[in-house]
């Protein structure tokens, strides 16, 4: 498939229809209509079709979509048919709800370690992993060839521990952290602002 | 202050304004012009004043913005002056790592309990509550006034649990399995999907 410019409100929505898609693969579901797609998916058929044409033709009619082709073409723009080394930064409840995520492995994430400044903690196994200091952390990311760091720290450290990463070599940050780590150059930051989504469900509740 | 229409691009922008000004007042600062929040913030000072001038006439030419002001009214109008109680149903490391959250409790969310439907957990401590099991959701949800269910379940369990939570009286349900909980009709469901915000990392990270 030749790569083309694809809008970032597709982009936006391409995770989506890739949980969903492979949703229909454990299903067992080889085929689908945008029609059929659209009542799962709760958006319009029309609002699909557009989608999915920017992956060229396999959208026929009277056949539909062959969703395995579709997942693995979605997949390819997101980067999931790559692996990708990701640390944890922070051993708290949080770092070690994401260290027992196995589906991050499928997508091609691979964790490879988590980090705490706690001294404590250091030693502690986590799923498959055994908690390190952070003072290991720039060996461990030019070793481990790492480049996503999820931060799972209090916003106080977040920023100076941000600037360290991309120091070592950290190219995208996972942030889960209360800040946005603007100050952060030369680094992709992808932000987690838990209390934002919350206040969005407040917002809707209270004006329902 | 009048209640009016405010466009829903807004109203999403707000809680990241909410949380800047949360940390202006913090260190103290009285007021801002819009060209200091527009640099703090990385968006543009028209942008900021448009958004702002929702709420009436308090950016003064000269003065800036009250902060303290300008944080109550954007608090009420996202329900943050009112007092949302809150359950976690999934006592695993997400569950927990929410139960631990301080800053939510100063923002009008009070976390009353966390429930599981493994024996083994109920009566061991998280925070400041103790693991209970869900079949005391029911009585639990009516007598502490419930309205707000944060769902970190698997997947396979989340529809069914979502089902009986609105039967219960739940209001809204800050979702966090992997699953749109779509069927589930007469409830607020706002989704918080980790992976695709990891896949979004990815799509940059690929495509940078």
């Amino acid at each position: 498939m030749q790569k083309h410019f694809i809008s970032p409100a597709v982009i936006r929505r391409l995770p989506r229809y890739y949980r969903y898609l492979s949703e229909l693969l454990e299903e067992g579901i080889e085929r689908i209509s945008s029609s059929e797609l659209s009542r799962k998916m709760n958006v319009t058929a029309s609002q699909i079709r557009q989608d999915l044409n920017n992956f060229g033709g396999f959208g026929q009619q009277g056949y539909g979509y062959n969703v395995q082709y579709l997942y693995t073409e979605i997949g390819k723009i997101l980067g999931l048919d790559q692996q990708y080394h990701l640390i944890i930064i922070g051993a708290g409840n949080l770092g070690r709800a994401l260290a027992n995520y196995k589906k991050f492995e499928d997508r091609g994430f691979k964790i490879k370690g988590i980090f705490d400044s706690d001294l404590s903690l250091c030693g502690q196994p986590v799923a498959h992993l055994t908690i390190q200091h952070v003072n290991q952390l720039e060996r461990f990311i030019k070793e481990e060839n790492i480049s996503i760091a999820a931060l799972t720290l209090p916003k106080e450290q977040a920023e100076d521990m941000a600037k360290q990463l991309v120091d070592y070599g950290i190219q995208g940050i996972w942030n889960f952290a209360h800040t946005d780590l603007q100050l952060v150059k030369n680094v992709l930051v992808e932000n987690v602002h838990l209390s934002e989504s919350l206040m969005r469900l407040s917002y809707r509740l209270t004006n329902r």
